[in-house]
C-alpha cells in the first residue's frame, strides 16, 4: 500500500486505505481506452446506496476513481480487463470550501507511486471544467450502481 | 441489502455483506455486453493483493463477481457504465470439498432479489466447464488488479 503520498498542489491529501473502500460502480472509457472502479468513503457509500433517484452527496463524502489501461484477458479474449495502473483521483465534497467548483475539491495522483498530477495549484480547474458536463447531477459523472 | 437469500442447489450460501467486500478487479465482457466488479473476502483480498506472479488462493478464499448490463453514460457518451443488475456469482475455495471441480465451489444468484440460478444440483458443472479455459491460473479468470 502506498505510503507517504504527497498532498496535491491544492492541498488535498491522499486518503490512506482508499483501496479498501467499498464499491460504487465501474466504467469503461472508450475515448481513452481505460477502465475504472469507483469507490467511496463511508459517507459516500451511505449516500450512494440509498437508492434515491439522484444522489445527494453530503459534506465529507469522498468519491475515488482507480483507473487502469484496458487489456485483453488471455484466457477469455472477449473480455477487457485491467492492465497498467494509470492514476487515482478523488472528489472531496465540501460545499463551503469548494463553493466555486461545484462543491467539490478535485485531486489526482499518477501511477503506482501516486505522484501528484501537477504542481500547479489551479490544476483542479481543468477537472471542474470537464465535470460541468454533469452539472445536472451535482457535477458527478458516476451514477451509483444498483446493488442487490 | 438482500436478506434471506436461498442457498444454491449445491448448498452454497450467499455471503451476507458481500457488496461490502473489497475490490480485486473489474472487467467488461464484449461477448455478452456486461461489465463486472470482482470482489474478495478477507482471505481472497490478502492473497490477491500479495503481488505474486500467479495468485495462490488458500482454502476459505471467496471470489465474487457482481454483473451488470452495459449502458451508456448520459453525461459522457464515450463511457460505458453499469445498467441493470444481472447476477452475483461466487467461487468458494475448498480444495478438499471441491476437489473434482478444480478446488472451487461455484454459485450464482440472479437479479436484485438474488434467486438461485438453478434448482439443479449439477448446475455448477457448467461453471467449471467454462473455467477450464483458466486451468493454468487455478481455474480463475480474474488476474488481480495492480493496486497503488
Amino acid at each position: 500500500m502506498a505510503q507517504n503520498v504527497q498532498a496535491t498542489a491544492n492541498n488535498i491529501k491522499y486518503p490512506l486505505g482508499l483501496t479498501n473502500w467499498r464499491v460504487i460502480g465501474s466504467s469503461m472509457r472508450n475515448d481513452n481506452n481505460t477502465q475504472r472502479v469507483i469507490l467511496g468513503n463511508s459517507i459516500a457509500i451511505k449516500a450512494g446506496r440509498a437508492n434515491t433517484a439522484k444522489t445527494q452527496w453530503p459534506d465529507g463524502a469522498i468519491l475515488a476513481k482507480l483507473v487502469w489501461k484496458n487489456t485483453t484477458l488471455e484466457t477469455w479474449k472477449a473480455a477487457t480487463v485491467l492492465g497498467d495502473f494509470v492514476h487515482a483521483e478523488i472528489m472531496v465534497r465540501d460545499t463551503t470550501k469548494y463553493a466555486t467548483t461545484g462543491g467539490w475539491g478535485f485531486a489526482r495522483w499518477k501511477g503506482l507511486d501516486l505522484n501528484p498530477h501537477s504542481q500547479d495549484i489551479n490544476a483542479a480547474t481543468a477537472c471542474f471544467e470537464c465535470h460541468k458536463a454533469a452539472s445536472n447531477n451535482n457535477y458527478v459523472f458516476t451514477v451509483p450502481a444498483k446493488m442487490p
